[in-house]
């Protein structure tokens, strides 16, 4: 079976729910994840797509729906948590790197439960090198690359990449060109790719 | 068991997948729905929540993603439906009406059907007169009682009591205070009614 394409940005609060059920689901449904950071924030920013900010209403619900999903799924919460990220981009650079070596599905979980269990936002350099340093990584060698004009420019392509296949949001999951945005399309993704319908 | 309180919007799109599972779901689970329309798009306007105008990417992945959900629901459709309706407000003063008479569900399920299966604008003349015909319904009797200052005041007094529960969008589910917010969250409303929590 083919693997789905998981786009997604260590920012989206949504995405907490994803990548920490992500790895037993997908055991679970025998089902291989092509996890790939992209920088949601300029997509959204270009696409005039601006959903919480200036909107409490909206913003209280996502709180709350996020926190009773995570109960749901059994997973920890603080919420609600520092939003949003000033450091979305180097927070998802670190993550593209670590995809290369082997050890970013690891940071990207360790980056969310830092997050979302302990308050500590994603991406900073303090909170950068301790997330690293948890997942057993050599931080000052990480971050140096990761801030390097290649990391940089891969993770613009990868970006380009999702505009591309109509991304528009995240978490995304991509199956044979059909995109589906959400947490709560996961399931939907893994249903098309099965039998090429959402059952 | 207490009711459910359902409170929709004909002019939703999302709605028509809930307004149209719905009476057969909630015979299944056993549990009752208020069925409550309310004017979205004045609550929408005013908290500057505008999830599709002008966002091609995220339109098509509505659509499209609707017509998915409609598959796994069984439900016929064909997407896109001519959007958005000019006339929300006389469509949900007519659903209020036949809430308060009995035949609001039939109305408000007839009016998706038509509008999402045959591409007819819920809300003009000639189209509540078409379904009201279809459910047995005095069109010109309904027609007339709907536009009254009595039933335009009683969908704003319904619009304002959705503001301050704290709902921003349509479909919205509340449950001892707690708003759930979607299509998606229908399960997860009577979840919360029956277990106090979202399982």
């Amino acid at each position: 079976m083919k693997p789905i394409d998981f786009w997604f940005s260590i920012g989206s609060t949504y995405s907490y729910l994803t990548v920490m059920r992500l790895p037993e689901y997908a055991a679970q449904q025998g089902v291989v994840f092509n996890w790939r950071p992209f920088d949601v924030r300029a997509i959204m920013t270009e696409q005039n797509n601006i959903p919480f900010a200036h909107k409490p209403a909206k913003s209280s619900h996502m709180w709350r729906d996020i926190e009773r999903r995570a109960g749901k799924y059994g997973l920890p919460i603080k919420v609600p948590v520092p939003y949003p990220l000033e450091e979305l981009v180097f927070a998802n650079q670190v993550a593209l790197l670590g995809m290369r070596e082997g050890w970013g599905q690891a940071y990207t979980v360790e980056a969310y439960r830092m997050w979302f269990t302990e308050g500590k936002k994603a991406g900073t350099e303090a909170n950068v090198l301790e997330c690293l340093k948890r997942i057993g990584q050599d931080s000052v060698r990480v971050i140096k690359l990761a801030h390097s004009p290649e990391i940089a420019s891969a993770l613009v392509d990868e970006t380009t990449h999702c505009r591309e296949l109509g991304i528009f949001g995240a978490p995304s999951f991509v199956v044979d060109g059909e995109v589906f945005w959400g947490n709560d399309r996961l399931e939907d993704a893994v249903s098309w790719r099965k039998n090429g319908c959402v059952r």
